[in-house]
């Protein structure tokens, strides 16, 4: 990732943009991750990127679904729910209304395959950790703080097993978090609030691993459709975003 | 209730009784009411009854159930719900298994009834107030937690309201707390944890208003029927509880 | 009970009293019990209390929920139903509306727990018996009037389980009935009909054994909050009438 | 009708069967038609054909479906249920089991249809009247006792909104009644109860007119297909059997 | 089936009868069989009876319903759908409703009874044969294109089993097709299209094997009741209908 | 997109790489586009991606979803389906599992969104248009054959709407298509099928309209995360794919 500064188109970039928060076009919200924040689960992570806060859970269990029954390897799934108040306005209670709605599955599914993505399967043994994330407080970007979240919930919870020697080698092949990116104004910006999310031409989750590789990309032309330019800039601010979340995830879990 | 204490069935109380928490047959759990919990909810209150800790918060909208339109009455209703992994072992999501089972809507039912008591309807105006009571983590009581805190997060919506101005007259008709009593080996104590919930005899939910009128009880014999003194002095000790617990949500709303 | 209704607060009582139906404040309704109203149950009872009606079957399968199996224990379980015109208006089918509503999972839970109350489950064996309560007619005490046929029932099945010496030893701990109590106009009544139970200030079902000992208590203040002394006359009344049903439930057992 | 019995194939004749209830071919069980069973539905009927006991209740509203709103038509619609132990195996209940299942759906489906067939919609005048069938008791031809009993109770109805003077003209077209008939054993016989039912090898419900006209008719070959002599016999003992039914219903509604 | 010509009533047909679509009134619409109409099936046919299409598919799998397990028995069953805007005018998406409608559990229950009318199911041994009927265009008749469509799915599938020599004997025991006939503006009419099936009087769905043996009957008067030679007539019109078919299905077989 | 070619990453492409069907990397399967497939929708279209074979019907409804109402502006909405044998192995059909799955309303949401992206919403006027998108037949890259065969249906059901002169200004702002690319064996390659599908590294769908935008990517490394080396060669790959894509459309329309 040395080069990528370098790649970013300079015609797009304004100088004197001004973001509702007030943050440079690159820079992310105050981000803060709680371990051990309620006591009964594996793992417990509150994430904060700025006002968002989405409580994550991993919760072990020793069995593992039908398919996978008898063949030696794990599985890691993730669901995903909203406080009904977590939103400016009220929103309808999913278990009321009888069932997920299409967001959350998308959400959800989104979270499992990226969690997925940093274990070693085999290595995990018959169990299941399933992460739990619920929104507390939705301010824009509750998918890349519960996965960046998760991360460090899925981690303590397999330090446990760990302790416990429940495992014979280590299942971690690596960390994952996600962030989002937008062109917003014409511009590329890092981390879309509510404020920039509601108003932006093009919205991107991208979810990577801290050797800059890609496991997801959803990138979604809300207003036009985006140039190759915009795409590349916007991977490049996602690039930088992701590593600054490793890092604050390796303090957090070193402390 | 001066007298109460004179009632109580003297053979009953064991001066060796060890409570599993060490806290004496009519001692509360360390009790907080922390308003502003969260930003978005007209009131929002996390409230901890020990390990026991509910987010309440309280959803003002411009209108009101089918059934009271055009009455111009007011309408107070609850939701209540649990995160998966607020509980030892993980639940199920409600939202996952398509629907919210006997127990949730016993419960919603329980604290939709118990905040109705203590509002005029007439004097709210056609809007209705939703209390979202969302387990974060349960420890014994959360039903009685979550009448608790959702009074508060109440008031507080209801102060945003008169200070828009629109209201003609207080709603507010009193002071609603509850409180969980039981008979554990043998003794009548307060405010159950989950370690004495799942082991004791009798338990009772006991809702009361600041006058220490009955609002609701809800008695359960779990091991045998329970006579009629084991009843009042289960009453003695509700009544108690929740005088204390009034005289908490007085100090949260006057900070 | 002997001394009971010396502790009767006098002053609550109005001589001149008229309940809607005539009856003394004390009076249960006409109270019927009429086994083997089917024939395929094991048990089978139509209770009326007046003009609500009641068919209450008991089933008896071999076989327990998961949660028991393997532990030697049996299962007492309770589901409730309304026909859809059981009611002065029509209302909606259940199973036709998609699942069964909180009220109904209210009652049937509390059916349940009623009838475990009063069964050694282990003398049982690992068999279930399932208590159908389904309303043909509703006015007002459908609940009580469902525990206290559910009872005949139960009793019908497990008769049924010693004349086939399925049975080591005896499984019934006791009996249980159930009625209302209200305070109506300012008067506490006993086994309110629909016209006293919609417009009363307080509602309460009191399940109690035979002994006099206390299952469930589930008090409701629909009006004003009730003092002490109205709760303390209710119960008096609750079990004076508990105390005539169970001697129903014999006269009707010994037919 | 007259030449009918004269078509009746001879050689399928058996002298010497011998049905289970001791019953000749052509004879029906006893029927009973009980009106006013219960008393908030504007019609209600507990009908017997022998040991299958259904209640019928017609319940009018003032309101049409979506699709005739505004036309000036009313509609006639039907529903079905069976209480769980009505069965001689406890059947589980639809409501706890989350909707209505096929063999329900096809039921009531049919009984709508039938019923519509005796009324001119127009002359009915924008209202609904349900006909709600639900069995107490179940031993074999629910669906054609339940059209038979629900006629009675659509007229109770109507005799009802005649007296309130509602009606301009009497939207009454004819009378309907239902039996089945099979072929048990090689002979085909009339009105078939449970154990004749689930060993037959073919089953006829036949809805009628009491003219003799045709308004369903559901045949299906649970054995071996039936040739058209068969066909011609069953036709000829359901038409029997439909006018002694009509009789029945005319000398019930003049009680 | 030589003399049923003979036994059609005179009166009834008028010779001046111009039906919607120009055919005579004992005139199939042209019907064509494509088998192999995708690939993954084991059998795959799309028919057409006029503008009718429906995709019938045969999935065998190695696995039977609980009922029948360990009885050496296998099954066959059948599923409809309807694709949204295979209709006139859209119709939601079953899928996207929450479950399937009473007309869509009614159909598949009739295809499933008709195709097991033709199978000896201890022959086919302890598998099951799933025919999925999905109707691409409808125009009238798609339960009997349905049913006619998927005969010829089950033959392909049944002669894949037998090519892999997994069958002991033929469970073949005879041909089952069905078409739907009809009194249109008086008229006994055969396969009726859309125009025709909603404006006609009596609509009747008759399945029958190739011997002229009748599986399933099912007559519905719209109109007005249909008297017993109009039944006589149409009987005719069906057996007519479906010799041909069969004859079709024996055809498409062949090639 | 003159250059792309050019920054294609010559180490990553194999000379001898051998596709499962024998293409070339970056050659699409054949495409097939039979518009006028049904005759009910105001738009129909079967589209082949090979042996993918997917019916999408574009439906006119005037009318828009609640909260459109009264705005002025047209709704373009999507929903997919899968027939139970449209796939190797029979899948439950979603209708007869009570809903739809989360890979269902993943795909149907992201159809949905890719075809409002060519449309002037509010030069469609106040009017829904819904793209029903069944597979009957899958062999991989339905979603991307779905939104390729849609956005041609759709712009017939436009035209459909100019010809009735119901439009002031025409809607449609751009073409649409969609192409799947993955890295297969470690070679980028286009438009996977089953065989490649279900064993790539990397798979990612891409929609562009025919200007070269991206309004869709959604990119998942099933083996191990892709370096930005891979992607922005996948990106290439689908830049070609759906430039022949729109081609094929603009003929398709032509004709």
């Amino acid at each position: 990732m040395v080069n990528c500064a370098a790649r970013l188109p300079k015609p797009i970039l304004l100088m004197n943009l001004q973001r509702p928060s007030g943050r440079a076009p690159d820079q992310l919200r105050p981000i803060t991750l709680e371990r051990r924040f309620t006591r009964h689960a594996e793992g417990s992570v509150l994430v904060s990127f700025g006002d968002t806060r989405v409580l994550c859970t991993a919760s072990v269990e020793e069995k593992v679904p039908g398919f996978l029954r008898g063949k030696g390897e794990g599985w890691i799934t993730a669901e995903y729910g909203m406080l009904p108040r977590a939103t400016q306005e009220r929103t309808q209670r999913e278990a009321a209304r009888g069932g997920q709605g299409g967001r959350t599955m998308e959400i959800q599914r989104l979270i499992g395959r990226s969690l997925r993505a940093c274990i070693d399967r085999a290595a995990l043994g018959e169990r299941t950790i399933t992460l739990d994330c619920d929104v507390l407080q939705a301010d824009g970007g509750t998918r890349t703080a519960a996965i960046t979240g998760a991360y460090v919930a899925l981690i303590d919870a397999i330090n446990g097993l760990k302790q416990r020697r429940l495992l014979k080698r280590d299942p971690v092949v690596g960390a994952v978090a996600a962030v989002s990116v937008g062109v917003w104004n014409g511009v590329p910006v890092l981390d879309l609030d509510y404020a920039e999310d509601s108003t932006c031409d093009t919205d991107m989750n991208v979810v990577m691993n801290e050797g800059g590789g890609f496991i997801e990309i959803q990138g979604t032309a809300e207003g036009h459709a985006f140039r190759r330019e915009e795409l590349d800039a916007l991977l490049v601010l996602a690039s930088k975003g992701v590593a600054d979340l490793c890092e604050m995830q390796r303090q957090a879990l070193a402390t």
